[in-house]
């Protein structure tokens, strides 16, 4: 059978299978026992209970590390080809809960060689997207002290040595296998996946000891992890430790939240209207009337407007069950439920891009090694 | 016919047939007509009277735009994968004629980062090697007001977005063709040609308008400087301006002087008696006896040591030419031709050895944005 969706890091699309994904990619599930395991430092995020941080790569090496008292690195990204979305923010959210709940330093990649190389962009653009999706990342209250946001343009002698190290030891026929690239593919874009792996090893090459990395990030990450895995041993790094969370949905019903349809893309700057109109046109799993729907019910698993509040805007899980079950009894309309997450996303937005304006002052104290925007 | 040389920049074999690989690469030569004009601007150096710096792209150009007070940027640069011997100082000995000439700027790149991709070599080992090279760049006289070393590895954050814009427009097809690459090249090497391209560009870049720039260098760099031509007038640079040399021959009779024949290569920092020992073993065109050389006499085409004079070391035309005729009729012994080789080699040397020493000093006012080795 063809695979009906397709997962790489420049391109979602179909409907994903991510169980079927976590068997192609070969990562490993976090299933019960880890999560007890997780339990152990703090209480368990929702995106863990809930599946959405689903799979993982050697999570339980890294805990043993950090129970002997080895702390490691966390590390995250950002391709700033856009403005920032809720899409975006939600494994940064997860970060942040990873953050406080280890006490860990935290790198931020924010590639804007990489989105140069495979956009219809400029450098200047890339730059500029990237110090608006910055202020999205600082105002979710990173730790200022211990996290620190890389531009690769402004890093990239520091990130250098370290990509080509990596560089040395990855061959086109790796890059083809892993990103799908072919001979129209510019030489850029298949260099770029060591400047995404430097940020990984870089604690250990500048602190000269075997710093573990955690990279929590969209599973579609996974190629560009696979590789710098591969050579981390023959290169003295340790390898990173990965866990992937599912892709944050469309308004649309699709699987991807995607700048590529605005209308569907709540952007963290989005004014109340601009969010109750996007709601208000959202994919529901509801019925065509009203009393259709009150006598047969709607179908929350296919509803973005339940997977919303499944994905970010309700912690509380007995209310999210509570939620779907009155859909599925025809208790309450999709109108009813439009309306409430739009209150909802609009009391996150409201705090959220009061923080956003408090960042500009901040960002410039967080940047790695001082650079300035 | 199949090929029976080959010449890339990391890889020169066989019996150059200069003619052909100008025809095989299509570059002009440098004609009598030009010659004529490039008179016009100082005395023409023995190198292009004798045709060993031998062909060139769109020179003319180039000093069209000179007379009308557009001056160029002159770029060459150094792989820094092992010591400085006599045929690396070739072609540097040229670009300081160039800028005494033309009284121009100068950007001499040295390519850690590459020696590091295509060779068994460490970062630590390429810089080093860089400033033990340098040392020799330097003791050549260069102006240190108008002349600036790059280092890749120290320079990266300027040359990089020039790269970025590089490696946009090239395809791996088109890196596979130029170089010769496979599945298996390191994906580094692929992108390196962008780095080797960067400083070509980095004059019209800092200085927001079209400067043009003129890279004299070994013919084997060709491959990369046809990328870095293709790509400029998408990028709104200039194309450089080539001019191409032949390669330096070695000791033992070979078409490159080559690090991998230490015995055949006399390094910068040779000794007197090195130097004797390694030219009394060269090559040369003589008669197996003494009695047959004076009958027959000898053939100065093949004889290294005839070359040694030809390439670098005899000035004067009309000494040359009395050489080869001696050499001819029989006159002289190729023990004498190998005692005076000596003499002039040691002489040079040992002024060169001095100027090396006091190049330490000089080295460091000399680097690319003061980057410190």
């Amino acid at each position: 059978m063809a695979e009906d969706f397709k997962v790489t890091p420049w391109e979602v699309t179909g409907d994903i299978d991510y169980d079927r994904l976590m068997k192609n990619f070969g990562t490993t599930p976090i299933d019960d026992a880890l999560l007890k395991r997780l339990g152990k430092y703090g209480e368990v995020h929702p995106m863990l209970r809930r599946g959405i941080f689903y799979c993982h790569r050697d999570l339980n090496l890294l805990l043993d590390q950090y129970d002997k008292g080895n702390k490691f690195c966390l590390y995250t990204g950002r391709g700033p080809s856009g403005n920032t979305h809720l899409g975006h923010l939600m494994p940064w959210i997860f970060n942040k809960w990873v953050q406080d709940t280890f006490k860990v330093p935290m790198l931020f990649q924010m590639t804007d060689d990489e989105k140069f190389l495979f956009k219809d962009l400029t450098l200047q653009d890339t730059r500029s997207l990237a110090y608006e999706n910055a202020l999205d990342f600082v105002a979710l209250g990173f730790d200022p002290d211990n996290t620190k946001i890389i531009l690769d343009s402004e890093c990239i002698k520091t990130l250098y040595p370290i990509s080509l190290k990596v560089a040395k030891h990855v061959t086109f026929s790796t890059a083809k296998a892993v990103f799908g690239f072919d001979n129209s593919t510019n030489i850029g874009s298949i260099f770029f996946t060591t400047i995404q792996a430097a940020p990984a090893f870089l604690p250990t090459e500048q602190s000269g000891k075997q710093v573990p990395c955690l990279i929590p990030c969209g599973i579609d990450q996974d190629p560009h992890f696979r590789v710098a895995r591969d050579v981390a041993p023959g290169l003295n790094y340790p390898k990173p430790t990965m866990m992937y969370c599912k892709m944050f949905p469309g308004l649309s019903g699709g699987d991807k939240m995607s700048s590529s349809d605005p209308m569907a893309t709540v952007y963290t700057t989005d004014k109340p209207k601009e969010v109750k109109k996007k709601v208000g046109r959202a994919f529901t799993g509801g019925c065509v009337t009203v009393e259709e729907q009150r006598a047969k019910g709607g179908n929350p698993e296919v509803c973005a407007v339940f997977k919303y509040n499944y994905y970010l805007f309700e912690k509380d899980d007995a209310k999210v069950n509570e939620m779907a079950e009155k859909c599925r009894n025809g208790e309450i309309l999709c109108g009813e439920c439009k309306m409430a997450l739009t209150n909802k996303i609009n009391v996150f937005l409201e705090e959220h891009q009061a923080k956003r304006e408090e960042a500009r002052e901040v960002v410039d104290g967080m940047t790695f090694e001082g650079f300035k925007w």
